[in-house]
Parts: structure tokens; sequence; C-alpha cells
């Protein structure tokens, strides 16, 4: 009786291997789901912000936001309103009399849907100056318009 | 001709006289759109967050965040990740020995819908403690649950 649940326990465990050795190379060859359509989009807005800010293109930075008076941008406890005043802001941060852009990426990017043409980003900045360094994090609303997916709103702090 | 002109207009006048007349008070009634009712609900969300708060009831104020370790919390250049360790963090904050959680008003909402369940809300908050005052800039995403609109991402930054 005992050998025989002995026999018993070897067969189940050859089948639970044989299980697990058809499934995970599957598994492993397929680590995440992969990302929505509209998330590789986003994706690549923010991924053209970064490589125009670190060729110092502040204009082609811009265009991942919302070209409208409506865009909003919070930092700290300020409040900027509009594409031309954030790009204003901007220039006056990092292209102003004694600033540098330094080198931009961005990390920990969480890219969640909230509707067929909305979304919103969470994700953290790094500054890498010649002297300094700067970071923080940022919350980006994002909504898709006939010219692609922009930025609505940016609220970014730092550390 | 001049006489005829001079009653073609004293005419064209009384037209629009009527015509504004009629128009603006309706106009004056309704002077904006009214709020949508998932709007309404949202708002209700933060009146009861306020009032939790100005009773010195914490668990009361995170009634209106989502109740799941992937909420999320940013503040300055720091994450905080699910619901109990969010609590935690205000408990240690305006709990605290020496601390005081001061009387809490929200203002300058901006609730936008984003999807059928989705929406964010921008503001800005102010506390009064009896010694000192703080202030800052929030953003939050709200979605629906079966359980009523719960924030499921939080970004504060103080003044």
């Amino acid at each position: 009786m005992l050998r025989e649940k002995a026999l018993n326990k070897i067969a189940l465990t050859s089948v639970i291997g044989l299980f697990v050795m058809s499934v995970v190379p599957a598994r492993a060859l397929q680590k995440t789901p992969p990302e929505p359509r509209e998330a590789q989009e986003i994706r690549r807005v923010l991924d053209r912000q970064v490589e125009a800010w670190n060729r110092r293109d502040l204009e082609g930075f811009m265009q991942g936001y919302w070209h409208s008076p409506e865009l909003t941008f919070y930092s700290g406890g300020t409040v900027v309103s509009g594409w031309e005043t954030t790009l204003e802001r901007y220039r006056n941060r990092y292209q102003g009399e004694g600033h540098e852009m330094g080198r931009l990426d961005f990390s920990d990017l969480k890219i969640e849907l909230l509707g067929p043409g909305a979304a919103f980003v969470r994700g953290r900045f790094h500054l890498k100056m010649s002297r300094d360094e700067a970071g923080g994090l940022f919350t980006l609303t994002f909504r898709k318009f006939s010219d692609g997916w922009k930025i609505i709103h940016d609220h970014t702090s730092t550390s």
C-alpha cells in the first residue's frame, strides 16, 4: 500500500513535470503581454520628446504637447496655462543665461489607457547636467487628436 | 431717403432689442452648462474627503481612494504604492507626534471626463494649521468601480 502510494506520487510528479515542461517554454517566450497599440503610440511620443530634448530642440520637444491655450502644466505650486507659455517656461528655465538643458531620460513608465482616446502616464525623469543632476516624477494626461496622441496636462514634481 | 434710413435703423434696433430681451433672460438663468452627472458624482467624492479630513477622520478621507495595492501616490520625488501605505503616510504626516491635520479646502477644481469610466481632476489644496499654512496642486486620476468613483492615482506637489 505504501509502495503503491509512492509509485503514484512518482507518476503524478512526472505528469506535473511534463506539464510544466510543455507550458514553461511558451511562457518564457512571451514574458509580458504585448503592449496595446495605443500604448506603443504614446511611448513613441515620449521617445521623440527625449530625442528632441537631447538635441536641444525645445520646439520639437513641445510637439508632444497639445497646441492649445487649454494645455496645463503644474509644477510645485505653479500653474502654467497654454502651449506658448509652457514653451516660454522651458526656454527661460533651460536655455536662459547660465542654464543648460542637460541629458534627459525617462524611467519607470506606466502607460494606462482610460478610454478609446485617453490615457495617463506615470513616470520618472532624470536630467544629467555637466555639474549637476535633477529629477523627479511626472503624471501626464494624454488625449488622442487627429494628429496623434498629445499631452493635455502635465504635473511634474522634483525630488 | 435719409429719414427712411433712420426709420429703418430704429426698426432694426427694436427688432434686435426684442431679440436680446427674449434671449438674455433664458441665458441668465443658465449661466454655465449643467455639470455632467459623472462630474457631480466625482465632486461629491471630493466633498466627502474634505468633510472627513476636517473631522480628523483619515479612514473616511481614504474612502475616496481605490482600496488596492495598485493605488499610487506621487509627491515630490517620492512614490507611495498601495492604499494601506498611503493611509500610513497620512497618519505619520498629519497625526504623528507634534503634527496637526489643520483645516482642508480644495479650490480651482477642474473635473474632466476621459471615457465612460474614467476622469481626471486638477485642483489646488489649502491647509490651514493653527500656526502655519500649507498648499499646493494636485492631479487625480479617477476610475469608476462598482462602489463608485475612486482615485487610482494622486500626484501632489507643494508650493
